[in-house]
């Protein structure tokens, strides 16, 4: 065999192994070179997000961990903005989150302006005493610099865990972000809280409301469900509706569920999940209510799913975006279950990486779920195509229709358990050998 | 860059990428081919085992997917032997799982002799009416063979999922098997049901009796706790004591727990896991009781603990045991919960496989589990560091000394959750791209 065989025999299998060498030293420009291989499953480009009357932007770099790119940004919310929120569950969740939730829960200055603070390269998770002290830091620092009381600011960190955060490089860095406070920059905050993420994630929609347009405007960051060095999900949602935060919460809470929690990439959960929901009441429109209060959540969910599922777009290593669409469970509680037992299970995961249309392994998941099943009243199909039923293979069944449709990037799987009328669609991913060397070797 | 170095390159990568490549041919001689790639946890050889007196063993090529391999083995059980045992909990388990359990709960016509069946290739799970038949056909069919009521044989089958077992195959081979059985012969029944398996599993213990000595001698095979292809756990354990099927039942059911049901490869449960202990009666002891039973339960309990982390050390792709000591847990329930948590997690998995003393992994891990934790109380120790404690890293601790344990083949992780006595011990391995490679490229 020549030179050049040889040669491109060890491009294409550097091209699969693809490993990840220049992740190794843990302060350099990591993410920054990730970035350039973008997932496959990612958007063309980012949206064109409405600007959101009284809500501005900004990120510089502050150095807090990565060199070379911008790593907190700012949002500035007008007086009179509404916010809501909803955290991860974890019980070692971080000292933000608890600031944020004890913020959200006493509704405190409410009425006044409200900042969000957020950097990337340190989680500020499992930092003890230092943990709080540097979120007190943080948001008392915002308060003073957008002269507004510390209950209207809140804050979020990612990235490695167990490090104190430096704090006195964010709040070095205030002045530059808030000279450079612009309604028009959503895009950068979008790129400044990204870690593990190979593309920014924005999404937005438009309500005719009474007497004005309304507008959303969310961004997102997230690739892992977790990875304390590096990945965590958190995500802000802009909004100009007047509407009360009450109203809000209640809202957010009821649209959460069947988005950004029907999504998984690994089956781990962060200790810094945040969603907020800011809405600034700029808009011409009237408060919503009736017909408009439900074109508004409809919209708000459209953004919602839109962006949970870019996370999925961007897990660690994923080549294929996964639906699995459960029906016919005995409630809807067992069709979560079942439903997250096949989006979690490792080998169901591998087999959509190996494009094999494996539906053994999806039996053997909805048996292990602990959801009411019963072998002979299941289905299974992969798209339109009928895989199993009553108990085994569709006579009609031909494996090479189903080895056709795992080729494709984006799979439905749909499983009907024939016992009741409980359903749960989530989202997943394939498991990969990246995901592997991203998780294993990033460190080392 | 000269020929040469472009070739030892693409070498390199190749042996890093480890494509199975030969796995393709789904009929082909698969499971020989991988075994050659025995796990380096791997114990340095098959033990010893003593004969188990009435207990017989034989193998032979029945051809029932593989080639050029034994995969169908036999065993007789002499007259007065007593069974035990327990079986996978998936509600999508497999017909001779479900006919195992039948037979064992009505103890029909006890006292005759037993057998044993069991197939590789094949899993007869998700067959429909049709894995009912085969089971009957097959059980059926060693009972005339070997002269015993059906009710007393018990069949398992590992390998592909929903396609029909050819069952005359396997009572085709039955003059060939009885011609066969001999005492000695358990090794060779080890391997005849290896599927990914790396290597036969095989542990043994001797206990004085009343009278005289008393040996166990156990098999298994596992790799994967579920690969519905390919892996399965089976395992057969006997003992030449003489006991009541009652006290065999309760003995076992007692011992699973810590052994069996605490070791995990990939969170996935298998439709035909199958753990069956016979008892032949035919030592010089008495029948077992008092300080002797106690003796005995020990070394059962110890075989089943060598033979459960066999299957953890054989686990696909793994390079790393690892036991997850959980303590300090508010109730037994919690700390299975944390432990399993961590035992699981991809994240977890995938920093020990690039040996990275990663513990903020561990606090995530914890964290979502479910079970009570308090950060500020929670401590990890990495073998006897003491990595992290009160909320955070332990300032004696040093990353280095982490990372030179994290080197070891074999490690514990002990994490003490400080709020009361609950304790759950776990084995698992790690989560490298090997495993990805078998489970994702084997059918494709």
């Amino acid at each position: 065999m020549g030179k050049t065989d040889w040669k491109a025999k060890a491009k294409a299998l550097r091209k699969k192994l693809r490993v990840v060498k220049e992740g190794a030293a843990a302060t350099a420009a990591a993410p920054a070179s990730k970035a350039k291989q973008v997932s496959p499953l990612a958007p063309a480009r980012f949206p064109t997000l409405p600007r959101i009357a009284g809500a501005e932007f900004a990120a510089v770099e502050a150095g807090v961990r990565y060199r070379n790119r911008k790593d907190v940004m700012l949002i500035r919310l007008a007086p009179g903005t509404t916010i809501a929120g909803v955290f991860t569950r974890s019980t070692t969740r971080s000292a933000a989150v608890r600031d944020c939730e004890a913020k959200l829960a006493t509704r405190g200055s409410a009425g006044t302006g409200a900042a969000i603070v957020v950097n990337s390269g340190n989680s500020n998770a499992f930092t003890g005493k230092l943990g709080e002290e540097a979120v007190t830091a943080i948001t008392g620092a915002v308060a003073r610099a957008l002269d507004m009381p510390a209950a209207r600011v809140f804050s979020s960190s990612t990235g490695v865990i167990g490090e104190p955060l430096p704090h006195d490089r964010i709040t070095a860095s205030l002045p530059d972000l808030t000279a450079a406070l612009r309604e028009d920059a959503i895009e950068m905050a979008a790129h400044a809280m990204m870690t593990t993420d190979t593309f920014p994630k924005g999404a937005a929609a438009t309500v005719q409301g009474d007497g004005g347009i309304i507008h959303i405007a969310g961004i997102a960051k997230g690739s892992g469900m977790i990875a304390p060095d590096m990945a965590t999900m958190l995500v802000y949602i802009f909004t100009d509706a007047r509407i009360p935060a009450a109203s809000l919460q209640k809202m957010l809470s009821r649209n959460t569920d069947a988005t950004f929690n029907s999504i998984t990439v690994d089956s781990d959960t962060s200790t810094s999940d945040t969603l907020l929901l800011a809405a600034t009441g700029q808009s011409a429109a009237a408060e919503i209510k009736g017909p408009v209060a439900k074109a508004f959540e409809a919209a708000l969910h459209g953004v919602m799913r839109d962006l949970a599922l870019q996370v999925v777009r961007d897990g660690e290593g994923a080549t294929k975006l996964v639906e699995i669409r459960l029906t016919g469970a005995r409630s809807n509680a067992d069709a979560a279950r079942a439903a997250f037992a096949i989006a979690n299970s490792p080998l169901v995961k591998t087999a959509i990486a190996g494009q094999d249309p494996n539906w053994g392994r999806i039996v053997a998941a909805i048996g292990k779920s602990g959801a009411e099943a019963d072998r002979d009243l299941l289905s299974i199909r992969f798209g339109d195509i009928l895989v199993a039923e009553k108990g085994w293979r569709n006579p009609d069944y031909n494996e090479a229709d189903g080895a056709a449709y795992m080729r494709q990037p984006e799979l439905v799987i749909a499983v009907d358990l024939g016992l009741g009328t409980g359903k749960r669609t989530v989202w997943t991913c394939d498991l990969t050998a990246r995901y592997i060397e991203i998780n294993a070797d990033y460190r080392s």
